[in-house]
C-alpha cells in the first residue's frame, strides 16, 4: 500500500507511522521526495482500513498495490479450484458445466419433465427455485419448503444434481440433499449468510450483485472461504447500468478477469443478465468463448404460464439448440462438454 | 396496464384475455386497432407479473399505468406520514429531524461523549453502528451485542433516542431498546428481513440500494408495511455511478420524487453519499433545501482514530458549524428545526 | 405510440386530439375506459416529439410503440447490408471482417511495417490514427494530415484498404482516399458531422457513445441515412459503468440486438471496450461467437513506446495467436473468415 | 506520478527510467523496497501519458498524485475567477447568476415575450437555443441563423445579455453578437470546437457530459483555456445513470467538488437534469444551497406547445415562484442575488 502525504512535518509524519505499525502488522518505509513524501507498507495489507488511513489530515492519498483478498487469489493458489459432486460432475479446470431448469419449482410434475428434457439435452446440474426474491410483495414468492422437496424428488428421478437459492440462514437445514447452495445477486453483501454458509462444506454458488464490483464479489467469496469452505463457485450475471434494452448488461469482461485473478470457477447466467428468451443463446456462446467454467440458463415447459422470469425462459427445444451450437464450438475451445 | 399486441388472430387473443382474466382480479378492455391491438388492463394491477405476459407469443410490449406499489403510494394516503418517538421527537410533516453519531460504536466513553456534543449542537437522535457491513471479512466488524448496549447506555444517559443497524433476523431480540432499527443499502432487498421488521411495530429507517430504482426502493418499503408495519421511513444515500471522485453519487432529484409519490418521510444520508467529510456540509445543505425531512450524518471525536468510515466523519465542531447553517435556512424554507 | 391520459374532461381530450393531428401526419384513435383515457396514434410516428406530448397538462405518460428509426430499422429491410470495398473485401452478411493496425500512425516505416504484419496474419482492413481525440491538451493529438499521408502509402504498398477518423468537417477534403471513415464515441452525437457524412458515399464506421444508448446509435446511424449515405457500419466499443477494472464495460449484448433491430453491420473494438492487452483476445472470441460481422483491433510494433493506448494494443504476435483462434472456430459459427 | 514496478531486474528498472526521462520533463526518483520497487516522478507530470506507462511489461500499476489540469486548477489561481457581460453582469464569486429562456427560439415575439417576463422575474441573463442538437434526423433541429438573429433582437428590446449554443465550428461568425457561448453536453468532448473556441474572448459555458467525469469536465476546459481564452463557465446537468424516473441524474456533489478544485464559476442546469418541470425547482434550491454559482433554466410561456424539451419546461408564473424563493434563501447563504 503506497499513501501519498501531503507536506507535512517531520513530527506528524512519525507519527502516523508509528500508528500505523501499532496497528497493523506491516512495515512502514518511508521515502521523502521533494514536494511530496510517500510510505510504502510492506507485508500482509489485507486487513489496513483504506478509509481510516485517508482520514488522517496529512494523508492526500491512498493506493492499494496488493490485492485485498487472499484465499480467493490466484497468485497463491495457481491451480485451477475444481469442485466435485457426489455423481462425480466437476466444476471447474477445463469442463464445461451446464445447469438448467425452471425458475421458480412450481410442481412435482414440471420440476421432474423438465429435469429428465435439459438432461437429454446434456445439462448435468438442474435448477430450480423454491425460495424466490421478488420486488414486490404482492408476486408469487415460491414453493418453499415443498418447492425443495420437489426438487429433491427430481433428483432422485434422474440422478441430476440439484442447485437451488438460500434467502435467509433459517432456511440452512433445508438444504441438507441440495448438492450446490446459490447467493443470489441481492444477497451477495449479505455477510451474516455468507458467514454461515462458510461454516458449511456445501459448494456455494454466489451470483455478483447488480451494482458490485470484480474485487468486492471476490470480497464476498472471500466471505465464504476466510470461515472454512472453500468450495465457491463465482457467477456473472449482468450489472445495471444506463441500457434499458436489456434487463441488465452482461460484463463478459468479468469473466477474463476472474479467471485470472482467482483460481475460483466461474459461471455466467446469461438469462438474468437478459431478460430475453432469444438473448440467451448468444450469451451463452460468448460466455463460453470468452472462458467460462459452465452457465446457468433457466428452461421452462411452457414459459408463457411460467409463475415467474417467463420473458427470459426458453423452451426445452430451444436449450436443445443450444447445447447442439456448444458442443460444435467447444472442441475449438479446448474445453471439454 | 397496457399490452401492445403483435397483429394476431383472433382466437390467439381471446385465449391471453381468458388467461388474464382467470389469473388476476382486473378487467380486460380490448381495443383493435390497424396495425397493433391494445389489451387495458382495469382494476389492481398490483399482482400482475409484467414477465409473465411478455412472456407471451403475440405480446409485443407491456406499459404498467398503475404504480405497483399501494400502502406507500401518496395516492392512497395523501397526507404525510409522522412517525412520533417515544420522546415526542417527530419525523416528518414540516420537521428536520438530525440523526447523527458515529458510524461504529467503539467504547461506552466515545458513544456517549458524541452523543452529548452531537445533542448540543441541536441533533435530535442518536446512530451508531453495533453490526457492521462490512466489504472485507478482515475489517472491523462492530462491537456486536455490546455495542447495543452501549448505545442503549447513551440513551439513558443523554435522553437520545437511538438508531442502530440490524444485519440478520437473528439479532432482532436485541434492538427492543432501541428506537429505530436501520436497513443498510446492502439488505434493501433482503426480503426475509424487511418481512419480520413488518411483524415488529419498530420504526425502521430503510436505505437505498446502491443499485436500486426509486420504485424499488418504495416496493421493499411496501414489503415492511404489507406486513403490518406502517412506520417506514425513506433514506437517500448515495448510488453506484461511472463517477469515482465520489464514493457514491447522491441523487437528490429522490428526494422530491420520493416526497411526491410517497407519504412516508424521506431522508438524506451525505456522509455515505460522499465519502468525504469536508462535502457532508454542501450536501446536507442541498439535501434540506430540495424538501428531505431529516439527515443522518456520521460524527466521530477523533475521525482519524475512528474504527470505520473515518475519510467521512466529521468531528463534532464541524457538526456544530453545520446545524448552525442549517438553522439560517430553515425558516426560508418553512420547517423546523 | 401510446397517450394514456388523465381523467379529463371531454373538451380537453378532443382539443388534444386536435392538436395532434395537426401537427403529425397521424391518425388518433380514441379509447375511454372507466378510470383512464387511451389515445392511440396510428401511421409514422417517428417525427412525433414524446416531449412535447408529455408536457400536456392531461398527459400522464406516453409510451411509443413504433421503433423510432426507419431507414436503419431490420423490418423494412430485411436483409442484411453488406458494404463492397474497392478491392472487393466485404463487410456483414456472413463475412467476419477483422480491422487492425495502430492507434496512431506515427511514422511511414511503423505504418507499413505494421501493415504487413497484420495483413500476413489474415487482418482485411488497416486501421490508423491521425486526428486523435485526447482528454488531455497537453497529450499527443497525432500526426494529422502527415498521418493521413503516410496511412495512405501503406494502402499503396500491401493493397489494404484503411480507416481512419475523423473530428470535424473540415477534415473532410483529406479522406478521399481513406475507404472508411470512422466516426469516434465522442462525436457519435456531433449532428452536424454526422448530417454532412451523410452527403458523402463513403462507407461510415459509427462508433456508440460512451453513455449511449443501442437506440440512440441507432439513431445517429438514422442521420447519416436520412442524408443520404446507407453503407453505416454499426461499432460496439464499450460503455461507462461503475466498473473501474476495465476501461469501459463492453457491452456484449449490443451484438445480437443491434443485428436484429437493424440490418447494418456490426462490428466490436476490444482494445477500447478493454482498456488492456491482455482481454483483447478473449473478448474478440466474445463478440465473434455473439454475432458480430467484424472486430477493429489495435495493433502496435512495440506498445510500451507507442504514443497513444499503449496498455491496450497488442502485439503483431498477439495478434497473429487471435487471427489463429479465430480461424478454429469460425466454421463452427457458419462465418467465413 | 507514482509508477509501482513488478520485481524486475535492474537493467530493466534503469532502462524504464531513461525512456521516462528522455520523453518528459520530469525526475524519476526511485525507491527500492523488498517486493516491488516504486518510481516517484517529480516535475510538470501533466503530459505524461499513463496508458504509455502502463504498457511497459514491469509496470504493475501507475498512479497521478498531482491533477492533469493546471489552468482551471484552484491550486494555482486560489481566487474565484469573476467573469463580467459587457452590461456589467457578473459570473462567480459570491454572486447568484440566473439564465432563463425557451429552448428553442421559436419566433420573434415568443422569444420577447419570454425575455420580458424572465427579466421581471429576476433573470440576468436570456437563454435560447438556434441550433439544437435532436437525437432524431426527424425532430425540429432549430431555426438556426434566424433564431440567432431573433434572439440579438430580444438583447436589444430588453438589455438583457443572451446565451445560445454552439454545434459546429462552422457557426462561429454567427455568434459575435451573442455574450456566452453555450458548449453543448454531446459536445463537451468535440475538442476541435474547444479549440477554436479557446483562441476566441467570448465566455464560454461548457457543459459537462452525460458520460463523463469531473476531472473529464475540468481537461476540456483546460482545452479552451490552453488555447488562451480563460473565460470558462462550468455547468453540471445531470449524467446517465441505471435511475430512469428523471431523465439524467444530477450530481449535486459536482458543484462542491468543482469549485473546491477549480478557480471557475459553477452553474447547475436543473431542467436538463431532470427533465420534469415540476422538479425544477427543488433542484435549484438544491444547486443554490450546495454552492452553484448560477442556474440555467427553460422557461416556456407554453411549455404544451413548445417546440422541444417542453416536458422539462416551467411557465413564467412556476419561474417567478421559483425566484421569489431563492431570494428567500440567498441571505442565509452569504449570496447576491
Amino acid at each position: 500500500m503506497i499513501i501519498v502525504l501531503k507536506n507535512s512535518q517531520q513530527d506528524k509524519i512519525q507519527k502516523l507511522c508509528d500508528l500505523i505499525s501499532s496497528r497493523y502488522n506491516v512495515d512502514v518505509h518511508i521515502s521523502y521526495g521533494k514536494s511530496k513524501t510517500i510510505l510504502g507498507l510492506i507485508g500482509d495489507t489485507s486487513s489496513v482500513d483504506i478509509e481510516s488511513i485517508q482520514a488522517q489530515d496529512i494523508v492526500e492519498s491512498v493506493k492499494r498495490v496488493q490485492e485485498p483478498y487472499k484465499k480467493t487469489n490466484r497468485k497463491f493458489h495457481p491451480d485451477d479450484t475444481v469442485i466435485t459432486l457426489e455423481n462425480g460432475c466437476k466444476i471447474g479446470g477445463g469442463n464445461l458445466t451446464v445447469m438448467a431448469g425452471p425458475c421458480s419449482v412450481e410442481s412435482q410434475e414440471q420440476i421432474i419433465e423438465i429435469a429428465k428434457s435439459v438432461k437429454k439435452s446434456g445439462a448435468n446440474i438442474l435448477r430450480g427455485g423454491a425460495f424466490k426474491p421478488r420486488t414486490s410483495p404482492y408476486s408469487f414468492q415460491g414453493l418453499g419448503e415443498q418447492g425443495i422437496r420437489y426438487l429433491i424428488n427430481a433428483k432422485r428421478e434422474t440422478g441430476m444434481p440439484i442447485i437451488s437459492e438460500i434467502m435467509s440462514s433459517s432456511q440452512l437445514p433445508l438444504f441438507e440433499e441440495v448438492d450446490i447452495i446459490q447467493v443470489g445477486a441481492r444477497n451477495m453483501q449479505n455477510f451474516e449468510l455468507l458467514k454461515l454458509l462458510g461454516k458449511t462444506d456445501k459448494p456455494i454458488l454466489l451470483k455478483r450483485g447488480l451494482a458490485n464490483s470484480i474485487e468486492e464479489l471476490l470480497m464476498s467469496a472471500e466471505y465464504i472461504m476466510a470461515n472454512g469452505n472453500e468450495k465457491v463457485i463465482l457467477c456473472e450475471r449482468g450489472i445495471r447500468t444506463f441500457e434499458t434494452m436489456t434487463r441488465n448488461t452482461l460484463d463478459i469482461s468479468a469473466v477474463p478477469l476472474l479467471k485470472k485473478l482467482s483460481h475460483l470457477p466461474v459461471v455466467v447466467d446469461p438469462s438474468h443478465a437478459s431478460g430475453i428468451a432469444w438473448l440467451v443463446e448468444p450469451l451463452a456462446m460468448a460466455a463460453v468463448a470468452a472462458g467460462a467454467d459452465g452457465l446457468i440458463i433457466e428452461v421452462h415447459n411452457n414459459p408463457a404460464l411460467a409463475k415467474s422470469d417467463g420473458a427470459q425462459s426458453i423452451t426445452p427445444q430451444m436449450f436443445d439448440g443450444l447445447t447442439g451450437r456448444l458442443k460444435k464450438i467447444i472442441p475449438a475451445l479446448d474445453k471439454e462438454f
